[in-house]
């Protein structure tokens, strides 16, 4: 049995402050997340050759059985700022290991923010320490850490599962920031995954990274792949038992699977100047691949994004953009509903109230495509926002 | 010798007609170019497996040494039409035919406008011969043939050159459209160039392929491909000789390279709601086609469109593109210019001054961005629009 349940985890402590890489005071800018014993972690990151310094210093250690601490920044994305950016956040590592007593290789770094700046290192170090002061395992503490992640983001973004096991009872809690791939210069998506379940290094980087192909790498704000994104899943064991196995694994993977969806559909929803949060469900595929290039190629072309931030049953751009996503198919089996409503089939407009789906667009933020095939049993789907004026006007505005 | 030169080549006879596919009566969209003997003709097409009725026509049609005319219409794409659809095309070609006293099978057709609407056929027929009344070959004729080929294009697109070779001389003029690859539900970009040169099947289909290789298929306003991107060529022969070849042919090429280039770039130039024209070049790759992959992922990049409609000098922006252009390199010997200024080698950001890099963007309409690479000896061009809030106010307004 699987329940919504926002809590901190057992073993785990954490906590959000400001230290002044952002401006704005309010702001929080640092997020520690302690694990009082060495727990499993297991890393997924940006496929970006062009990647900033700390998804190159975590990659080399995860997965791992010792981990103790990550340590994360807002601000500034510690992005192509060559060798003095990777110690940097060596250094980052390390004073964060001390801040918990723990060894200087135990201990992760995120960063998002500003690309090609260095970090402001005694800001850093003295919100470690603030940080390290403010630990706790309470709601508060669990939404500064959320909110520490921030950068354009407009709300601060958490999803928890309790599950029921047979042997024991288990908590996933996930904190996760984004709202465009890259806002004005701000980089990344990220995503800190905690749980008191006893998970082996192996079974935790392969659930991992399971869930996150099926999740947060099922959205877009706009296609552009930020050179930060990383999601990361901690497992202290406090649950207590053996490491999670056989029906007991799937259980876990199924409620990881839920609260990574959640949190990656708060991404595009929350996408810069997003008027619509936009579902592409494909089914009908050969495979999953092929679902997921067809969904991703709907999701990331612009006029369909347009055409929904202006409430038009377009279809004509949907059903052209599945036919240059590069995947074989027989176009005249291509079915096409959208908001639930048949608009395309057999080669053909079908007969449709455009008004009434227009207005059915206009009323609900949410916004569903199907497209249906007819080339095997795979079904693959992918979230995405709408492209309005607003984003123009974030991502063109001049730095200041 | 080559120099720019429009005129209608030898053996042609073009017109451009208002026939009321489009509401406004100065909109021209009826275009007929006849040649008065059986013209080479070879073709290029939309990848796109959703493709419309006119190019599965002209598909089956070219390479041919017998074409007479092709007529084109724009204001209704014939596109996801069904059966009916492959039916109208073939009406249209067969009344084309008529008009010209050729057999059905020699004429070409080409639609652009909007998707999943049935052709006006009695317009059509009435355009063909209003068209078929007004052919000429001189300048007014020519931009009246390049008018009907509009949709949201805001100016008509020609260009020609004049070639001396050792043996004759040849002209090559060519009209295209194009603003978006999709507007407000209209489609595609559409070419026809014209040569009096003498040209064999082989030589017209194999000169037309590789110079849209390089031109026609390296622009792009959005990256939405569309149902009906066509471009045409056909060749009189009335400059005399046989069949171009060796030097010759090759000088052709060149020329017809030039032609090709200047109609693509006129393209994103005039692409929907721009402000600058940006030209991506990518050199010191392994291939073309890595030079062109790394080329086409910064042009589709919606954060870097924007940064530089906002005058932003954004190389985090650019850089993090080339890194998920899919092409394997190392990001250490990157280097990139924007108009002519180094800001990026070696991992880091190079010195630069800022505010004088925004300022030349501002006063320039063209924008260049140069990426050096030490992987090989190929490089590569791409053209593209930047993105503005115009070009969402154009796309998302709701049809009427």
């Amino acid at each position: 049995m699987t329940e919504t349940s926002l809590s901190v985890p057992g073993g785990f402590q954490v906590a959000g402050v400001h230290c002044g890489i952002k401006q704005d005071p309010r702001k929080r800018d640092l997020t520690l997340v302690v694990c009082d014993r060495p727990a499993v972690a297991a890393g997924v990151y940006t496929q970006n050759l062009i990647h900033a310094a700390p998804v190159a210093l975590d990659r080399g250690r995860t997965p791992s059985e010792r981990i103790r601490v990550v340590v994360a920044n807002s601000g500034n994305a510690n992005a192509c700022t060559g060798p003095r950016g990777m110690t940097d956040a060596e250094q980052m590592a390390r004073w964060a290991a001390q801040a918990c007593g723990a060894e200087p290789d135990q201990a992760l770094v995120l960063s998002t923010g500003i690309i090609g700046a260095y970090l402001p290192m005694e800001k850093i170090a003295q919100g470690i320490r603030a940080a390290a002061d403010q630990l706790g395992s309470d709601d508060q503490a669990l939404v500064n850490a959320a909110k520490g992640l921030m950068t354009t983001d407009s709300t601060h973004k958490l999803a928890g599962r309790r599950v029921r096991l047979d042997s024991r009872r288990i908590q996933i809690t996930g904190m996760a920031k984004g709202a465009g791939m890259i806002g004005p210069n701000m980089a990344t998506m990220l995503a800190i995954l905690m749980t008191d379940a006893a998970l082996d290094k192996g079974a935790a980087q392969e659930s991992l990274s399971r869930c996150v192909e099926r999740t947060f790498n099922c959205i877009s704000v706009e296609g552009h792949t930020s050179t930060n994104d990383s999601v990361l899943l901690l497992a202290s064991g406090t649950a207590g038992g053996g490491p999670l196995a056989g029906e007991e694994l799937s259980l876990f993977q199924r409620a990881l699977g839920e609260v990574c969806e959640e949190l990656a559909r708060a991404i595009p929803s929350d996408g810069e100047g997003a008027s619509h949060l936009i579902t592409i469900e494909v089914a009908g595929c050969r495979d999953h691949a092929s679902a997921k290039q067809i969904a991703r190629t709907v999701a990331n072309s612009p006029l369909v994004k347009t055409a929904v931030a202006g409430n038009d049953p377009n279809w004509g751009r949907i059903v052209s953009a599945v036919g240059y996503a590069g995947v074989p198919l027989d176009p005249r089996h291509l079915r096409l509903y959208l908001n639930g409503v048949l608009l395309y089939e057999d080669g053909q407009p079908a007969v449709f109230d455009e008004r009434q789906v227009s207005q059915s667009m206009q009323k609900n933020r949410e916004t569903s495509i199907r497209l249906e095939l007819a080339e095997g049993d795979a079904r693959g789907r992918f979230w995405t926002s709408d492209l309005t004026a607003e984003y123009i006007r974030i991502n063109s505005d001049y730095r200041t």
